[in-house]
């Protein structure tokens, strides 16, 4: 589906540097946006009830209290250390579903906390996780991932093997293609981790999957690739051979360190913007074929309703998609400057734009993206909101470096058939804000 | 100091794809480079010994042993989990210096593993360590941050307070001015950790410093502004008005959540490029004055000896440095194809280039630079090497965007004296490898 963008949103100019036009490479902005940003701050001091932070004024005479902490020896240094958070944020954590919660947890998920991600990177210990049977323990000494089928010759790689490649390291954001399926014509989730949680972003680590099949060949009538894992649900997905060669990495790395367990220890496949579970972790085997194997992932699971009441099977790739992390949902607000932040991604390239309403969708500002913009990647923006105190509806609406605009649910339900825990949720997401300044979901 | 760089260095051409062009902008670069990197991998399946990895060959009919963890539950999904490396990597952690051990260690340093290190990302728990006196554990509730002196009205900030205003996110490296120290004139340390692992690169996420000056409004004879940690050092330097305006941030999270305790929680001050004793932890105090205070970090430590005796203050930039990370001390390498991988960083700007000598200088070529290329950031270079088997020193030298070239510890000590532990080494720096494929620190 595609829909057009409104050629006279994003004109709109505020005093408050939002009619900036958006990052459109991935050059380095300057820090300080000033005179716009210094405005910004300016105005917030001089509103009465405006001031968006400021602190309290000292009076210039009195003695600065010394903290305890300056009195005393901090814990030392371990031997050999790897590090945690803070005890006083215990509660960043990674959390099932409150909607569609399992009687078992062994085919279940986990979501990243969005609302406390500050930047693009997922944290390693916050990248959600999907299963469809549990976390295997795998020793990589004793891994193997096997290439066969229609192959010139059939390999065995162990992980030594792998390491011993060149390698290359990519930015991707990643998301589970059931990402908001709770949350499509009623609200049902409360909080972002909720409603956009199955999404994470990393840099990824590894081989190029063609560098492999030029060491093992391919058959010319080669067309689809099986990848198989290795845990309880032997996890298996069909995959195009042109979107494998075009840019599918084994990889073993995330963020700098080896793959978590949860994420595939020691080796999986990464398919760039497209749902995450073709990414299949755990990777011991990957076939080489000429049709796809319809798997039962390709059949009963992972599959599209249509309105005719056909099923449209391989909706490989994550479309356009953003949403508003703060303000979001279980968080209060305050009148006066608001900066309001939130993600925006997309599986066909890289973000173009990103359009903020805060009048439920009258009116759409252009708002700023923060650089670096790269492909298939979280990219964050930014928008300078002055909130005077009544109910508003806010949201988001991205667009990509192919020109397609982040659609409505409305829009959606004109080319799918939404009804039930549908996947593929990419529409526009609103947040309420009342007068109180608590924020809820506004799906309705 | 500066030195030119060769003109005719750079220039050779082999089979690999090595004479190309660095990436000179942060613009994408496709992941697979063909077809310079399949010639790498078809040469190294046909070179007698030369295959760099290839995997074992499958007889086609030979049925694949199933794992049992293909035939076992995994572990299931926890109810609210922050996830940690698998047990099998718990060799890969921050390690004290094996050279210079104190008898306690509340004034000491940890060293991130650079040689595990994947993709210019460090993961949070691996983030290297230097503190004055152990880690603090604070309360962000009742932590507070006074900004006062030279301004026109003296603020005190609660992390709240600092939480609400808008943010600003920034892939930088970190580097300790001691990085090297103990490996100047004759090999002291074994591993890459140990010889350049006081060195991480995080994505930092906070406000700009002059956001907060622009509350508090500024004097205008103010030039130097000093900042205190809350910890039981009470660490605290002096840092000119000028580069705290032009891009120093209050920093309160890293790679995508709120800093470790032993990176400063609840805040700290981040000062791009500059050596990372003056981005003061556990900040709780910022003074603006119109001269430096010549604190003991600035007098007894943190300064560097010249020829003529005397001792020079205020050295804050880490100049443009490489090092080869893989293959380095403590590994061992075969015969064959082996890409060679490192680090390149500047604190005065982007990597423009990065030459690498696998003769022990007598030749050098021009590495390929991965993208994005950021300013004050890691940069990961790679290089294919076709080892024949015989006795090689090996060698990274960068050069950054003001044209600067790194130097050789002999040019270094033409400008300064090298006496002792002294500070501030970014030496181009050589690994030995042996007929055996043993690699060993090289400096001698």
């Amino acid at each position: 589906m595609s829909t057009k963008r409104d050629a006279g949103s994003g004109t709109v100019v505020d005093g408050f540097g939002n009619s900036a036009r958006p990052v459109e490479s991935s050059a380095e902005s300057p820090v300080v946006e000033s005179p716009a940003r210094r405005n910004f701050l300016r105005r917030g001091s001089t509103l009465a009830g405006g001031v968006i932070a400021g602190g309290a004024s000292l009076a210039a005479a009195a003695p600065l209290a010394i903290p305890d902490t300056n009195q005393t020896f901090g814990k030392p240094i371990a031997e050999a250390d790897y590090g945690v958070p803070s005890k006083f944020e215990s509660n960043v954590r990674r959390r099932r579903t409150d909607v569609l919660k399992n009687r078992q947890n062994y085919s279940d998920w986990s979501m990243t906390p969005l609302a406390d991600q500050h930047g693009i990177i997922t944290p390693n210990g916050l990248i959600y996780e999907r299963h469809h049977n549990g976390t295997p323990d795998i020793d990589p000494a004793k891994h193997r991932l096997v290439i066969h089928g229609m192959v010139r010759e059939p390999l065995e790689f162990t992980m030594d093997d792998l390491l011993r490649y060149p390698s290359v390291s990519k930015f991707y954001f990643m998301e589970c293609s059931g990402n908001g399926l709770t949350d499509w014509l009623k609200a049902a989730s409360t909080t972002v981790q909720q409603t956009h949680g199955l999404l994470s972003c990393a840099q990824w680590t590894g081989i190029p999957v063609s560098w492999l099949f030029d060491e093992t060949g391919l058959d010319p009538a080669a067309k689809w690739v099986m990848f198989e894992g290795a845990d309880g649900a032997g996890h298996v997905r069909s995959v195009p051979l042109k979107k494998v060669l075009d840019d599918c990495l084994i990889v073993y790395a995330q963020n700098g360190e080896m793959l978590r367990p949860e994420q595939g220890y020691p080796v999986r496949l990464f398919v760039p913007g497209w749902e995450g579970n073709v990414s299949v972790k755990w990777l011991r085997r990957i076939k080489v074929g000429d049709e796809p194997w319809h798997f039962r992932s390709e059949t009963a699971r992972y599959t599209d309703p249509m309105p005719d009441g056909m099923w449209r099977q391989f909706s490989f790739e994550m479309e356009c998609k953003s949403v508003i992390t703060r303000p979001s949902g279980g968080m209060s607000i305050k009148p006066g400057m608001n900066e309001i932040q939130g993600f925006a991604w997309s599986g066909n390239g890289t973000i173009r734009a990103v359009d903020v309403t805060v009048d439920g969708g009258a009116t759409w500002r252009e708002a700023r993206l923060e650089a670096p913009v790269l492909d298939k990647c979280l990219t964050r923006f930014r928008y300078a909101w002055d909130w005077k105190g009544g109910p508003a509806t806010i949201a988001s609406r991205a667009v990509d470096s192919t020109g397609y605009v982040q659609p409505t649910v409305a829009d959606i339900a004109k080319a799918r058939a939404i009804v039930g825990f549908v996947q593929h949720h990419n529409g526009v997401f609103p947040w309420s804000v009342a007068a109180s300044g608590e924020v809820k979901n506004a799906i309705a």
